[in-house]
């Protein structure tokens, strides 16, 4: 089974503490052990915004941002690579084309942002369609795809599954509301409707919830069906 | 003045043929000789949806489609530097660095496409916005803005003018239709929106009127507000 | 068994149709079923003389004419790629080093040109040459070397075996006329004689002639004896 | 006159706070203005510290922190160049011949650590050579070269004046204490004696004094004469 | 006036030695002062035939012979860039579009070969080629193009003119005989053919014919017309 | 087992003669069949010595001196991959990554030197570290450490057994004389230092006495204990 994650970047390191980055470490490695094929993406977190901020004070553009915040988070997958040694990929792949090399001859691929004006979210749902993955698995901050920012909105329903399609009409409802942010980004959403793969939406913050989504579908976020 | 043209591939080059694309050059020439710092990004056109149909026939992803996509981008802005000449970049950059160094060297610059899962529209987009353009020109197949698609639609009606947020939204609500196509596509408009640029969109099939629009403010498409 | 196969941008795509693509694709894929070890070097074709056409009408210099060129064999290669699917090189390998990496970690290897003023038929045989290869194979629009272009010349007499130093000789008193065109050219032949390779020039519309010649030596085409 | 200024990134970046580093910007701004040719080498400081502390916890080797501390640097340097606009280089050049080209076509270049094993001490030192710069400036927290580490020691002396061999005698001196911290290490001390650089060692914290010192030579921290 | 020199390598460097490389960047510089452009090309000399000759009794084959042969061609360019200072690229371009870049800029462009079986020579005329030069100088260990090898024919006779497409047919010819080496290879001839470029071979042992040659069209070496 | 071989340029190739170089590719070979992961770092010996001395004289400064080192040793480097074949990588990697990802495919690595400001000393032993080598042997043209060098000093005295930390203060003393030279530089005993590695020391002009070392712990030289 070939399977990506993608892990948002307060979920990995809120505080680049190791321990919750040795338990996704841990988590992976059990599903190479049972047979998976693994690959990782990561988010920037609080030191992405951090970065950005002062960037943005400095006046930085919005490109240049974004770029600030792809180093940062192949920072964080540098920290979850050192946790899996000799596993995974020595650093960050840069584009798909290396990340599925480096999943076709076996190791896990643990990577970052690619290219600006794209979250890590998209990058691990295209990383998903580009290696023809099985399973996409978001670890984000909230336990699934609600109706609206649960954060924002108290009456927010959260889906048990949806549709593709009916993905993109949450997200793009909920980006609508500058304020809101959404579980993953709409580009992100999109590709997951191109591509016509499952998909799965859950709380990172435990990570051996993914280890149960990938080997029991068992999980209490959203799944996505194509 | 720093303008970026994003022209369409079935704008720029229908055919093949060279007189369309003399006739960009032309424009653009004429640009730079008035003061104008020019980027120009260059779309797929007939030739990508004859490798992509075969490809996808073939059984390549969406994502292989894409950078197949890619290629024939940076084949057509070829075309468009070999009408250039020493003016222009000698091979399309493949990055926004790349690019921002050729016009701050007062190079002309013609790119393509950049990552997949990433339309030339949204470089035309994210270029002007790397590189603090003053003014965002997309010369495509529809002369402006519509409430809906006008080859789908008989009583979509054109915008002449529309704030960065409205262009959004009309956006989003074109592309709901699969069977519809926006002038530019989503992520492009919300580069729009965070850059707030200026930006023009107009009939880029008599490339004149491209000169006007950058020249005069004048033209017959639609402006979006910052 | 090592096999490099040359295949012309006209036999593999005449009319960028699935089919034949696939029919290419099919005889490679029986090859490494067989256990042979595959490289594969696509030209460009129709659509290559299409660019390279208006390209020059613009004014772009033979070396420029030379890049257009290389990215369409670039193009058609990933159709092939398309076709064979995770068994082949995800994009064609840009240089000879990365090509015979792919190969030595099993993979099949599609690729393009490689510099300006070099063919796609000296591509292969210097692939080939840098990989050691057992056997060279130019699948060709011509059924072999024949004596002169036999689209030029009545009297063209088919060789069925030659030396490489007739081969040589035969290709140089081709070239020598402008309008004729020779199933490889000289610089291809001259490396297949300074690496004493085993090479076979056949008739490449038909694919499974390939099979054919690479598994029995069964061909109606024409041997180079090293 | 051409200057390379080194910045400790707990000079620049203390806290990731704009003031300083928008400080520092105007030094170099100033310097420019004034004629001078600027390139800028910058550390880690406390994110690089908590970065590597966290990758060590995890098992990553010295080499790979050097990495991670490397990738720390060129994120400081991106905010250097967010406070210096159009001015600098768009993005951290990663060698020193990118870093060259960008100070001859008359761009301040910003960069951090070039390969592991190499502090940005001796990048700085690197650099300054590379380019014939009549000048290198450090710029540390540190108010010049001691005697011993002043932190660590009570009678640590200040240096005024050294040569670069008594330079590489007293750094030697200080780095076989593993506790203690030098201000510049001693293969940047070895480069400036090879090169016969003149070089200054000053308190950065506050940044007018580098410009103090590259133009008035006036300055309380210690002159390295070549 | 755009040039490219090309020089044989022990023509530049027959020992090592100094002084010939210093006279050759004298005429560099020379040139340079009197408003041309120049990009020079550097050949391996007897560096690379012994580095080539123990490679292949060790086993090599041609392609990684040749690679060779370009790495120490890199090294002689590198020992003409030392010459010419800060005039010349800081290392030398390792393809025609740097190189054009170079030139373009207003440096000297100094480079060795670019790729396997491809000479120095063919390097030379595809580079003059791409920038469009106004005259392709080779600078040989012959002074001029013979009717035959005049190392191993006593009547070879040198003619004063020629057009390209004799050339070609001299070279076809030379080069049929294994043992002789012709002033330029074919390769390189064909490209003088197909570009119709100004060309001059001359004995470049005494570098300052080179300025005659190109200042005054004075040398006693042969033009070749187009 | 795994184990990264320096060896010296003069040591390997004191005047390009191929036996010296198949003996250490046949040591190699032995190494790898008796089941150990090899890595190689050569220098630049004589040539390098040649090249750098003359274009010192030329006027270049001792960075640009280093690169020239640099492509020296890739040069010995692509003549120890000659006598290796298919076994080695097919070209010296130019970075630790690509190095390390040869030998996790379990090809032998060969390379020369990474940047300059850095001996292929420490490159061998910033290799050793950077893929956790178990031992990391140094072949020299001295017999192992000596308390001062041999080549200057009578009663110079050979250490069979030193730890790293009196290794780095044996070199650094060696080092103040600028006349000397240390078997290994200061930077390679620091990182041989900081990662706690086994290091043997050894005269490498009898290659096969690093087969006894690393398969016997059998040798003359000197042991560096963690």
């Amino acid at each position: 089974m070939k399977v990506v994650v993608s892990i948002g970047g307060s979920v990995l390191a809120p505080d680049l503490g190791a321990e919750r980055i040795r338990e996704h470490a841990a988590v992976i490695e059990q599903l190479v052990e049972d047979g998976c094929t693994v690959g990782a993406v990561v988010g920037g977190g609080t030191v992405a915004r951090d970065y950005i901020g002062t960037a943005r004070d400095l006046g930085a553009n919005e490109m240049k941002l974004d770029e600030i915040g792809i180093d940062v988070t192949r920072l964080n997958a540098r920290l979850l690579i050192s946790a899996l040694g000799e596993e995974a990929t020595p650093s960050p792949p840069e584009d798909y084309e290396a990340a599925g090399a480096a999943l076709k001859r076996g190791d896990v691929c643990v990577m970052g942002g690619v290219a600006p004006a794209q979250t890590t979210d998209a990058v691990g749902a295209a990383l998903a369609e580009y290696v023809n993955a099985d399973l996409l698995v978001y670890a984000t901050s909230v336990p699934g795809v609600f109706s609206d920012d649960p954060n924002e909105t108290d009456d927010a329903t959260k889906y048990g599954e949806l549709s593709a399609a009916e993905l993109v009409d949450v997200i793009a409802g909920i980006e609508m509301n500058a304020g809101s942010s959404a579980p993953v980004d709409l580009l992100a959403a999109k590709v997951i409707q191109r591509s016509g793969m499952r998909t799965v939406v859950l709380d990172g913050t435990e990570p051996e919830r993914i280890l149960d989504a990938v080997k029991y579908g068992d999980h209490e976020g959203t799944d996505v069906i194509p």
